[in-house]
């Protein structure tokens, strides 16, 4: 297991119950793939979306973010963390 | 107060020592700004690294990095977590 950085551009304007209602639809769907969304960071001026994750893969958490309706290509493994 | 996230790029092949030593130069100058980093997640593959901090202001987060050696202007205000 990995621990996953991703970063989503355009949710410009989103609230707190839109990526509260995006990180569920993760969350449903996220088991198929072993992978577990911790916590989602949302900058409503520039749009960026960052999530922590821990998975088998970059590519399970592509998949889970895909099947959730929110694809990214943007995934880092971001192993080391002080 | 606000909470930020932050991204640096060309920390590639960078240790979780080096990392180690990167933070500590933020924690020993972030208090004249009334900055707080919390965490940094580095992927030494791509060179990112992805630091959570909270603060006054955008700028003053940049101030504090510029201090320690490695600036950035990629900061957000992540107000929205889930």
């Amino acid at each position: 297991m990995s621990r996953f950085m991703d970063v989503h551009d355009g949710f410009v304007g989103v609230t707190e119950d839109q990526l509260a209602e995006a990180h569920a639809a993760d969350l449903a769907v996220e088991g198929e793939e072993g992978v577990h969304f911790e916590t989602a960071w949302l900058d409503p001026e520039s749009g960026k979306v960052f999530c922590l994750s821990t998975g088998p893969s970059k590519e399970a958490v592509m998949r889970v973010h895909e099947k959730a309706g929110h694809p990214t290509d943007q995934v880092y493994a971001v192993d080391i963390v002080v």
